[in-house]
């Protein structure tokens, strides 16, 4: 190219998270560190496309996600890019049902796109980390219950000691407002008492009474919202309600099953609640839902959601697909943690040793290079022809702990010098010395 | 949803690839493995936007490639799907370039989206695997030696003991003809002598003969491309063709330090090989480029391809940023692979162990799972309230190797049943005893 005008400014689109390397070996951590757990609990991988037919993936959705939504044309297709995990997952179970074993146990790491107005922390094209449990016909509750402790090992494996996950179901919710006639207030009075944390009972109240709702109908939703504590006394409190609704019942009961399930699971009593006040929006969920905080940073929100579906699959079949699945927002899990500085690499860098050549015997120095990486030891070889201070920059700009100096005289003595960078300390090793030193330190 | 009237057709876009778990698990250890040969090398993880600024991705493109692309418009903003990884990593570096240590070794695994018309092993989003070295003003030419090393190491981890890295140089092709005064035809030329593995040279000769060159230059021409053998032999080959051009000496001479370098770098004289009929499109590459061929299975095409370009970013800066890289389709080679069934699974299932529970001490049974992965071992329990005979079924399908059987008996002598699901056989085990006799089988 020889002309200047015709050059482009390189710009990345906001609301797209683009990593420097040494954030994206942490981005990585997590990522794999949740890939892991969720492995170690046997869910299995699922890949589905990030483009859909737009007729598929919005043939439930509408109001606000759906204005979100990328889709386009291309020839003679309507087109559009997922912004979830869950309507791809639906799709494909109605789809390969006959080939799948069940209950079927996947999980699905991956990016999905809603066309939000960009602001700090939000993102338009954001990884989810998916578990879902599918039952043909039937899932047993006991599901319901394992979820949490999936969470509390993600994050326990993650470094996080101090978070909360919340529970409720929405049988309860659903049954109290039926209990009140009051059904068809369901989203607006959802809406209200969301706000408790921020704005305080009495302020709930008074909207509740300016929706109309009879004073007494309040006093059950304010008393049913300000149950919490120890979950045995959550949920006796809620039976001694008194509430005549068998759907209420019935969310009362599935919670207990719940709340025992989880404790078999082995999630410590501290780790988890009953949050009466968690819907998890209006349509989707059908019983148990979650969120789960990070004490300390109660800010960032809710950092792991999902719930329980009836009818996963009810928009491509009429077959019953009832399933449970929680989902890691992780780009801006990350996004948050990265800005507080609370993200330590496990490896600060890929390469654990960079050989550096003061020679020109460089066959010598691919040779020990190919020898390292045979022990498991991930090392590169710097090939440029700079000074040896430009070398070490190198290194140490990457973070790289170790390098291995390979001169004539480390040659002519058949050993090389390992040096720690960290500490300025070098000894002359042979190979396998080098590579156990350096495999110690790793640990 | 009550009538199924509004149901909508679950399907997968046509050329969009979305395998079952178990093909899924096959297709992860191929990406798991490329990556970590990557890792091995010291290569930095990358991850960019799936999409750009229609501006910034199209600064260059033109032509086929232009048409194939996923474009759109959201709000004001015009943007498109990427279409490589190449030009996204142009625009990273042109955008980073203060924050990077150079030579920049990335790798970046994703997703990339090209509308062709859908058929049997094309696809429209693929998986690419890409790994290149930056360098800032200059980058040594051993760079382009050790790519192969990495293609070598790549492979082999993949399985693979016989394919060829086939290697040229497009300083050599364009340097002979400009010699020939065919400069302007050099795009037709590529294209006939690519065909001379399908047609044969006499047909090749014809088609140049009939493009207007003259007999003597056909005569070159032909007499190049059959240069073939071992590296020493076709290097003094194109050495006595007494070429007086001096881009095709800077291309012999390039080519011989590449072909050394690979030594060096210890890929075995066997896989690799000089091919000068080997091009790879017109305008990107301007030295060294490579192809890799499976012999067994040269249907396939390239399974590996890439090269040198002089100036990565042009289109974004008037740096001189040098770079070489290399490139895996990971989904056409999947997709190839996995229709000969040439994958097997290094671990045929994602659990290595069902837990069934044969009892109602439902506590103990998620105990012994939580045991189990605590010392490292994938586990799930089957929860759902099913007969014997499904459980057993279901770990079939699956292809889990191990039960871990727990009923009142069991726990009575607080041993538990281990039942390798391949062999039939069955003993009482402690949950240590279980934890070694699986990782032993396991690996």
């Amino acid at each position: 190219m020889s002309s200047t005008a015709e050059r482009v400014a390189p710009k990345t689109l906001p609301g797209f998270m683009e990593l420097l390397p040494n954030e994206q070996i942490l981005f990585n951590q997590l990522a794999d560190t949740i890939r892991s757990v969720y492995e170690r609990f046997g869910f299995l991988p699922l890949d589905t496309p990030v483009i859909e037919s737009a007729e598929v993936l919005l043939a439930k959705t509408g109001g606000e996600t759906e204005k979100q939504i990328y889709s386009f044309s291309k020839g003679d297709s309507n087109l559009a890019l997922r912004f979830d995990l869950t309507v791809p997952l639906a799709k494909y179970i109605a789809l390969n049902r006959n080939n799948l074993a069940f209950p079927f146990r996947r999980y699905q790491i991956g990016k999905v796109y809603r066309g939000e107005r960009p602001q700090q922390g939000r993102f338009r094209e954001f990884y989810q980390c998916d578990i879902d449990v599918i039952g043909d016909g039937e899932l047993s509750v006991l599901y319901d219950a394992e979820m949490p402790s999936v969470i509390y090992s993600a994050f326990r494996a993650m470094g996080f000691a101090d978070f909360t996950i919340r529970i409720n179901n929405r049988k309860i919710l659903n049954g109290l407002f039926a209990s009140l006639n009051a059904s068809d207030k369901a989203a607006d009075i959802l809406r209200v008492i969301d706000k408790k944390d921020k704005v305080g009972g009495d302020l709930v109240a008074d909207e509740l009474k300016a929706m109309g709702l009879a004073p007494n109908n309040v006093d059950t939703i304010m008393n049913f919202i300000s149950l919490s504590g120890e979950t045995d006394d959550v949920l006796r409190n809620l039976k001694s309600m008194n509430i005549g609704n068998e759907l209420f019942q019935t969310g009362v009961s599935e919670l207990e099953q719940v709340v025992d399930g989880i404790q078999m699971f082995g999630v410590p009593p501290a780790d988890f609640a009953i949050d009466l006040t968690i819907a998890r929006g209006l349509d989707y969920y059908t019983g148990t839902v979650y969120e789960t905080f990070l004490n300390q940073y109660r800010g960032i929100g809710s950092v792991c959601s999902g719930g329980r579906y009836d009818n996963l699959s009810e928009f491509y079949t009429d077959k019953k697909l009832p399933g449970v699945g929680i989902s890691i927002g992780l780009t801006r899990l990350f996004y948050q943690l990265n800005k507080m500085n609370l993200l330590t690499p496990e490896k600060p860098s890929v390469s654990d040793v960079l050989i550096i050549p003061m020679t020109s015997e460089l066959g010598i120095c691919l040779r020990a290079a190919t020898e390292l990486r045979n022990y498991g030891i991930n090392a590169e070889v710097y090939l440029a022809d700079k000074k040896a201070k430009a070398k070490f920059s190198y290194a140490d700009r990457l973070k790289i702990p170790f390098a291995v100096i390979i001169g004539d005289d480390e040659i002519s003595s058949g050993k090389y010098s390992l040096k720690n960078l960290n500490t300025g300390e070098q000894k002359l090793m042979s190979l396998d010395e080098i590579a156990s030193e350096v495999k110690t330190k790793n640990d």
